[in-house]
């Protein structure tokens, strides 16, 4: 049964393939209407401000669970909105037992590098003025929103803030120097991506800035002091090598990372939560993840005081 | 408390560093001295044979679980016995719910590569002729354990066989090139070993054999067709770098890999449950893949009956 979803999910996604003769505003047109699906039942949601920058709030009916999960959207940093990714976030939210806040990023070509980071920095700074303890946030992000998660990390680091209790990242987009060898061995086997789509965003997203540089490729950084991660991948995605250099880079510097390989599954695979068995199933685990991280933080936090 | 835990273990294993100039002889009297520790309450052991190797049985009074672990010991090839790390299969047997086998599979230099491989592959072979569903069976191993597992199931693989439902490998010695950046950027940081500790290990046990090849370093080989591997390893230890090669070869080949590396501990510390919580935590979610592994196994296998 499972394999029969993984073909139909594959087969729907290399029916349209990535075009890269097309403008921004047309892929955000397309992206938008592929991505903006119905809440499902109970959710409630309502614009946001987090430190300056827009979110959508997103909350279940009768929850009541302490905690946020801040949540940011994949699109190469060229497309997508907090909107197209609501879905997933509530769901994974709802999976968790906390409310959360989709972030509205600046994108690029408009706003390239570092803009998207600056704003998740000012979002989570916001978070943490209203009053929210870091005990109380995780993160978590799809693709580029991936990026934005772990370079959020080390900008919060490195502005000498408290980090979040733990973040999960689905297919993180963390090395923009497009060096990893599974952009070649996965290369027709991602029914997504090609060199080229990779290409096409990071042209537009860093706009000459220097691709290693550790805001652009996290995986790449020093990640000493960033709380627990989790890194879920499919494996026939041009990613994987991204997921593996992040896991090598947090274990490099004493960092928990849980990774996990789905065999057989595209690019944020999660986005097919309720029709692929594989993508309910690594909710599940994130939201099991991220739940641990949250009380464990509040034990901890609880010690100190 | 977790801190001072890591810390005393530390401590402890540096207060014995590993003596290259001592005998093979020299080395097994004080592994079994170190490791040789009583039974829990409630184990029963009895020795036992399958495809003519010599197991330690484990069993755990009262339990009823259908489903073996065959457990595989670490001693970089020249060290330890079923025996040496019955303790630990006995307690990841009795977290899972099933009962053990602990291969004595034979020892370098007096019998060196592939002869570990070619035992394990006779007593997985045993297990199955004498009526065990492959099904039913999970492996486990640390160190160089964790090597004969990962060959084991290339071995079984390409005889033929079907493979067991899952495996999980504790700081799995995979790659016997010595060419993960990890032997460099850890020295010092593990408090087991150093690389003149692994060459030792390697002359002795591939007395000249290629290095490169799948049964001496699986996270080298074609891993397709394996079942889902849970790989656990320490930040702090040399090896990190072959549980990330064996993980990145999963993916390659599409095989469902968890990666989890946790922060601050040595290699194998799962040998401190008890006293390590990290230890226990890791045994609970070991045991908590191989229970979902075979569940998942049964499933398939009643489907397709």
């Amino acid at each position: 049964m499972t394999q029969q979803q993984r073909d139909a999910l594959d087969a729907a996604l290399r029916a349209n393939p990535f075009d890269t003769s097309q403008t921004a505003a047309e892929h955000r047109r397309d992206f938008a209407q592929a991505f903006t699906v119905p809440y499902a039942p109970g959710v409630i949601t309502r614009q946001g401000i987090l430190g300056g920058v827009a979110t959508l709030r997103l909350e279940q009916a009768g929850a009541t669970g302490d905690g946020v999960l801040l949540y940011f959207h994949g699109g190469g940093y060229v497309v997508g909105s907090a909107r197209t990714h609501a879905h997933l976030a509530a769901e994974l939210a709802r999976r968790i037992g906390v409310s959360a806040a989709s972030v509205d990023y600046r994108l690029a070509p408009e706003h390239p590098f570092p803009a998207p980071v600056q704003d998740a920095l000012a979002a989570y700074r916001g978070l943490l003025d209203d009053g929210t303890p870091p005990s109380a946030v995780v993160l978590a992000g799809d693709s580029a929103g991936g990026g934005v998660v772990a370079a959020l990390l080390l900008a919060a680091r490195d502005a000498g803030l408290p980090v979040p209790a733990g973040a999960a990242v689905f297919s993180p987009w963390v090395d923009l120097t497009l060096t990893s060898g599974t952009i070649e061995s996965k290369a027709g086997r991602d029914p997504l991506f090609d060199r080229r789509a990779l290409e096409w965003y990071t042209e537009r997203y860093l706009a000459g800035a220097d691709p290693a540089q550790p805001w652009a490729s996290p995986a790449l950084a020093d990640l000493a002091g960033l709380p627990p991660l989790l890194v879920q991948v499919g494996s026939r995605e041009l990613l994987v090598g991204d997921a593996l250099r992040l896991a090598a880079a947090a274990a490099e510097a004493d960092v928990d990372v849980t990774l996990e390989v789905v065999a057989g599954v595209p690019h944020v695979f999660h986005n097919a939560f309720g029709v692929l068995d594989d993508a309910d199933a690594a909710l599940a685990r994130a939201a099991a993840f991220l739940r641990a991280r949250l009380a464990d933080a509040v034990t901890a936090h609880t010690a100190q005081s």
